[in-house]
């Protein structure tokens, strides 16, 4: 048995999300069992760092699964691939210390929000961006994603019947980058709660679109109310960027 | 009955291509003739500067058409694009004089050939370009597509069974640019045959992996044989991008 550590990318549009689910829809999980288990003969399970929603992205989710196959690290990526679909990539392997998990040891992830802000839409990015039509009051966003960056009790980000009890994170970067008539929001922090990305997304959206005041983002926070944060933007504009350990 | 000029953008990869076909295989004309029906009441026919191949995509298709409906031209691309599939978007329209014709009236075309030359395939491009795992020998595929410049007989890159009986065509320009792990050659042509970009580009990818001489390209013209130059790379990787008036 040898615990591996691997890098994965994947277009969440056709998958319910990562994570196996009881009916039949597919995941990017089962679809990456079913093609370990035609490297290792016998079922693998694996272990992500967290856990994609429906229709959103992964240029860097880690995970981690034993092997029972004598196969080398770095071979296990071409055999995976070939046996993945199109939509679902393994960009790297390695072999790494049994105790490693990629969820409860990292210390982090960075998340990319995509917005194409334009009359058009787009063909080519279509199920990679949110499409926003009214122009968005960028400097407002700035203002308020300001507010947003620290350490918070994030309650209020959070979707309701979440059963987490820890709700404080820390969000220690924002940046927010103009690629023609895209608008790039990443996150960097410590964790983020079911949806929080998504909800605060939502909610600077609303700010940008001047339908919400930048100053309401610490009203938020204390009210440790969802109904007092914004909607949850669509889950198509969000890619796992990268996974720190 | 006013005529109109319109500038399409599509993605190819769930159609058979551009032309309308008598069997149920769906088609990015029939798409495009379906909506405006929608807006015109009566059917409505569709001329296009060139086909498409079916995978093959648009960044500029330019098309005409007849409409009976007064609509401000200004306002038919959003008219069009809520009837429109999300894979084909209506980018510009305009009322042009009536003698207007997409197809016999333009002066040439710039198409985009994208290669991802790398070991890995990429999720997020892998419906626009063609990917090749070995490395090119660039500097081969440079030499050999200055010698396809210019004006030639190009018989012996036009696919087998067309009909096209001048096979004369000059191509202005090939651009190549690297970006990152892709290689994108730009081809501006005052018009090109019958899958004509896929056969140059079969034949400089054959170059660049050291199948064939990137001298031959003058002995390929001569025999004006298709069998004597390339194969036909896959359609996904073309993108016609804009069509010159």
């Amino acid at each position: 048995m040898s615990n591996i550590k691997a890098v994965l990318e994947y277009d969440g549009t056709n998958y319910s999300g990562w994570q196996i689910q009881r009916n039949t829809q597919q995941t990017v999980q089962q679809k990456l069992e079913d093609s370990l288990q035609k490297l290792n003969k016998n079922p693998v399970g694996v272990t992500a760092a967290g856990r994609t929603d429906a229709g959103a992205h992964a240029l860097g989710q880690v995970v981690n699964f034993d092997l029972d196959v004598d196969i080398p690290a770095d071979r296990i990526p071409a055999a995976l691939n070939s046996e993945l679909p199109a939509d679902i990539l393994c960009r790297h392997a390695e072999q790494i210390e049994s105790e490693f998990h990629a969820r409860y040891d990292n210390r982090g992830k960075k998340y990319r929000y995509r917005i194409l802000n334009r009359s058009l839409r787009s063909v080519f990015v279509r199920n990679y961006v949110y499409h926003i039509y009214p122009e968005l009051k960028l400097e407002k966003m700035i203002r308020a994603a300001a507010a947003v960056k620290g350490e918070h009790d994030f309650t209020a980000f959070q979707a309701k019947g979440s059963s987490t009890e820890d709700t404080v994170r820390t969000i220690n970067k924002i940046a927010i980058k103009e690629k023609s008539s895209e608008y790039w929001f990443e996150f960097i922090g410590d964790g983020f709660l079911y949806k929080m990305i998504r909800i605060i997304m939502g909610t600077l959206i609303e700010i940008g679109m001047e339908k919400r005041d930048p100053d309401s983002i610490n009203h938020i926070f204390q009210s440790r109310e969802r109904e007092e944060a914004g909607f949850t933007a669509p889950a198509k504009g969000l890619t796992l960027v990268e996974v720190y350990y």
